[in-house]
């Protein structure tokens, strides 16, 4: 009885794909979508405001400043939002209202391997989380102080960005692509939130290799000229 | 009747964990063990000899000999070994004794999510494979030809191995860590065979690092000196 009980026989039937998911104990979204998306768009622009506001007292460039936003904006989304999920898996029984349950209730609707729980999506959601999360915001320091390894780390952590949202996206269409409650939901959260995460590790990426390759340049440019 | 169907079915019971894991068309490994390892042994000798007599010629030092080698040795593995892996679903089927269908035969006693198809391993292989394999040839004229680039590049596909190594890790531990048929192939196999590509990419990663670190100081420096 227990082992053949579909979502029909929880209290309230979940809004997911595919509809057989076993979710015992789902509680619905509290708030509405607006309410979770103003939530996180508060967030990004206070965010945004603090840091143009500090990063301008230090004297850096524009494209520091915008840098430091987004390492601080994408540190805090890994550790808080992500962090969460990582280390909450029944956040979909929450019933208190809580803010990073109802975000990630909400999500599912884009993707339903996070209330499933899918392995892959929980290991990349791990390393994100954990190693990418504080990572991004040594990222902040390093640059705002001019650490001699900024180039090298944000490489780094938007390779390890690019690398997990790679292995999100194949583990999905290996599994069948079909994880979405409808086209909304798959273009809006399962394309549209992760986008973010491709474009701008992939700029921040090609931009720290050229720094770091005209760096060598320099230095066996230096080389010759104390050989002459 | 077909769905139903067990290992026990097929006529020859795969040796693999967990038992019912179901492999119809399932063919044993033509080669032993040994000579599986020595095939194996061979091509590292090999490429050991060839790609040491060729550096030696370029007059590189120890270590990059040493790395030249590694790019070599790991970028054919990636491309040859896991590419077959990648585009040959049925690699358990094969009847011919074709050595890269009887090395997969052989590993997935150690991990049976190959011959499942784990989407998780699936997808590290594949971005193992076609990415990291050719970065990894790169590499090696990148170190030859002492390209600017050379440390990034490496670094790169260091991460990527790490990454990589990680998730294959965290996603098997998460499914519940019973892939292996014993505890012999569990250390040998699982753990023995990918230890190498997490301490050598750490490695690696740390040299690299390191020396792109050192060229911004040398780079921050020389401006310096020059403003005097």
């Amino acid at each position: 009885m227990e082992g053949s009980q579909t979502s029909q026989d929880s209290v309230h039937p979940h809004p997911y794909v595919p509809k057989d998911l076993h979710l015992p104990g789902y509680v619905p979204c509290f708030l509405s979508q607006s309410n979770i998306l103003s939530g996180y768009g508060s967030f990004f622009v206070i965010l945004f405001a603090l840091t143009w506001f500090f990063s301008g007292r230090l004297k850096k460039t524009k494209v520091d400043r915008l840098l430091i936003f987004w390492w601080a904006f994408t540190g805090l989304t890994h550790l808080i939002l992500e962090g969460y999920f990582v280390f909450a898996p029944e956040f979909f029984k929450d019933n208190t209202g809580f803010y990073l349950a109802e975000v990630w209730k909400e999500y599912s609707k884009g993707d339903s391997r996070y209330a499933a729980r899918d392995a892959a999506v929980v290991a990349v959601e791990g390393l994100t989380a954990v190693l990418e999360g504080p990572a991004s915001l040594l990222a902040v320091y390093a640059i705002a102080t001019g650490k001699s390894y900024n180039y090298i780390l944000q490489f780094a952590v938007s390779l390890g960005q690019l690398y997990g949202t790679a292995t999100y996206y194949i583990t999905a269409i290996l599994e069948g692509d079909n994880f979405s409650t409808n086209s909304f939901y798959y273009y809006a959260y399962y394309i549209g939130a992760n986008f973010s995460w491709i474009v701008i590790p992939s700029i921040i990426s090609i931009r720290c290799w050229r720094k770091i390759s005209a760096a060598f340049r320099v230095q066996s440019q230096t080389r010759k000229t104390k050989v002459r």
